[in-house]
């Protein structure tokens, strides 16, 4: 069983309402927006993650025969959403931010426009998929502001929720700008570059420290990155330049190693110091281990002699905000504007767009969202991607997407850049929407 | 392309180290054990979870053709690794705590015993798989201790990190006594009873609120579970009293209403008021809305008139605590006990086993973690799963283990029920491990 496949990775409500809107004959338009209420603490900007995924999912939506026969015998259903869902595919319109656009609270990020019970059954599963990457995006983008062009790398699989999230977090991560990820699955299916070195049990396998380098260097000859701090960091890395010149009578480079505990900007200068004394100044210090953007900040502020780091569960699970505060909300049925006006958690109506302005033609200065069809002079950021159920054009590629990510944050004023919240980018609400909300108001 | 089936989602190093092993002919017996290093804040127990996942992982572990090619043209591996992946299963034992145990940070919640490069490869998974329904599980627990028997349904899909978290975090909370989950995909693969009222679309896609809560009642007449809050919970509390009226002349019973923001106990308490008043005592209150244990206890603490919760992100993302200080470390190669000595992460040496001592033959007293073959007269934790790449038992079923959780969670002493961190349970190492640690330090 494939649960990133199934049409019934979805919540139980979908299919009770799905149902409820044939019986009723509610086939009609239905447009939905997904969007974030508010920022995390601490948080200045959104970078969109998860596009590709939604419209694979949407382009492949269908239920199995298996599906079917499970929902049939459940006894909670109609045989008539049975029979409806037997030949469902996915016929609508999607609108959205390319992926790698950064964006802000209350900007819809992906609109869908299509009949009510389709637009409805596949909630569920566009929010997870957007929620996930759209936050380890985020996340990553700000490690990546204060790495200052220092690689970085996803090491966070293992701790990653499950296996699409290890998956997801790799794609998501490279998009922000990561250089690459362990994930060897992330590296077949979407061809972001694999790094990896070795883990302390390789060290602890063999019975002495030198000949795990040793044996290491032999088998991986072109990538000798050696971890260091098993048992003692310092004597390692003097045991590395010990190595190191019987290595070279053999023609193997030492590349680098790898710390991973400890005090991590003590132990780096220490051993560049028995590497840059041992004729080893081209051999790289990576550093892993509990990181985050803060802890990254830290290292570098202070000039810790690392030339590249290994991010993980942080970043894999966005560890201070590992969720986002999203909707998927119903903005029109049938032709009427709609709005929730639940306590805190009010939207605005109708279809709409985001414009964007620059300052100098260089930095994000403001947003304006407005509605649909209100036309304005700035960068309209929402695009039609899709259209009744088919894409309008191949995939970008996650290269082409990274490049865009990597132009946008460069567009980041700089006081958005900081890892401290400061005053909110400034989205403005037109008076064309305000006038549109104030009219559903009058007719609810 | 199945991501949770994959051999490839694992770390590169697994695979370097594998090709490390075979051409040093390291293929001798290598002991791993998986445990949590600490508590994350304000918990005091973890609650195993994942071992059934893990059973199936190792069982069907194999490299498909088109992986294999991908791995053989990277040009990254020997032909003798692609050679010896080409016919891989898993032949090792598994030692591990049934699921639903409770247990401690330094207790081996499970031992793979396998040939080096098999037990180093399936590192990452076991891992991924391990960390995420514990966590889940861990925190699904004191949602249960502060509910005292009220009922909770997962609704976190949506927000679970991608396809897997979103199904194994339904699974790890109904073991964990949660009642049911509305993944609909849970229900057809484990048969967790599914839940699920309407969403605040359903009300908005209709003109008039009442009219919507009359369609959904005649689709669903045994499920008439209303949510009220779109527009103002009183005013619809108050159309649900009139509705009934007509609903029961056709022989249709309001079941519940669902409140999802707002104050909620002060909603409850009015809407408690106006159902009563209305004739509709038996209709039940089902809450959610951005729910977690504290704002449970909160809720039942001041009495809200709240039959159900429906607890979503929180939980399924561990929000307080996204993962786990979690690790599988070889603590033996080849008969000889090892142990890393990184900074602030020394492990204990050896193949082990815990032993659970009771007071007053009820509620658990304290653990021994000692050697394997140390027997003491406590009850042992760990128990023989799988011999050879077999399972010794078929699956015990969800319900099985769920009762077991439920048994283990009635055994947990009065303090460890708070959600503020208490003293710690009291988790003795043995004279005998102490002694083995000692010999391999003095060894190393």
């Amino acid at each position: 069983m494939n649960p990133s496949a199934s049409a019934l990775l979805t919540d139980l409500y979908e299919l009770t309402m799905a149902q409820a809107y044939l019986e009723q004959g509610m086939d009609g338009t239905a447009v939905f927006e997904f969007f974030v209420r508010k920022l995390p603490a601490h948080r200045n900007f959104f970078v969109a993650a998860g596009l590709e995924q939604v419209l694979d999912s949407l382009s492949r939506l269908h239920f199995t025969k298996e599906e079917l026969a499970w929902l049939d015998q459940s006894g909670r259903f109609s045989s008539r959403l049975v029979h409806y869902l037997e030949t469902l595919k996915f016929t609508g319109d999607v609108d959205a931010m390319p992926e790698g656009t950064l964006f802000f609270p209350h900007e819809p990020v992906l609109r869908i426009v299509a009949p009510l019970p389709q637009a409805q059954l596949v909630e569920s599963r566009v929010m997870n998929l957007l929620n996930f990457q759209t936050m380890v995006a985020s996340k990553a983008a700000r490690a990546v502001l204060v790495a200052r062009g220092k690689p970085l790398i996803d090491f966070g699989l293992r701790r990653a929720h499950g296996a699409e999230a290890g998956l997801f977090a790799a794609r998501a991560s490279y998009l922000a700008g990561f250089v690459g990820t362990a994930t060897v699955l992330a590296g077949m299916t979407y061809g972001i570059p694999l790094y990896g070195t070795m883990a302390h049990s390789f060290v602890q396998a063999h019975a002495d420290e030198t000949l795990a380098f040793e044996h290491f260097a032999h088998t991986q000859p072109d990538n000798v990155v050696l971890l260091i701090d098993t048992y003692d960091t310092e004597a390692a890395a003097s045991k590395v330049v010990s190595l190191s010149r019987t290595l070279k009578a053999k023609g193997i480079t030492v590349k680098g190693i790898r710390l991973d505990s400890g005090d991590l900007a003590d132990h780096a200068r220490k051993v560049r110091c028995i590497l840059d004394e041992g004729g080893l100044p081209q051999a790289q210090i990576l550093a892993s281990g509990n990181l985050d953007e803060y802890r990254l900040r830290d290292l570098i502020q202070v000039g810790a002699p690392i030339d590249s780091f290994a991010v993980g569960t942080a970043m894999t699970t966005s560890s201070d905000a590992p969720s986002l505060d999203c909707a998927y909300k119903l903005q029109e049925y049938a032709g009427q504007p709609c709005r929730k006006r639940s306590e805190g958690k009010v939207t605005w109506p109708g279809r709409k767009q985001v414009y964007r302005y620059y300052a100098n033609d260089r930095h994000l200065d403001y947003d304006i969202v407005t509605t649909h069809d209100d036309h304005l002079p700035g960068e309209p950021l929402l695009q039609l991607v899709m259209k009744n159920g088919c894409r309008l054009a191949p995939s970008p590629g996650l290269a082409e997407l990274r490049r865009h990510a990597a132009a946008q944050l460069g567009q980041l004023p700089e006081p958005l850049r900081s890892l401290e919240a400061v005053p909110a980018y400034d989205t403005r609400i037109s008076t064309a929407l305000q006038r549109l909300a104030q009219t559903v108001d009058r007719r609810v």
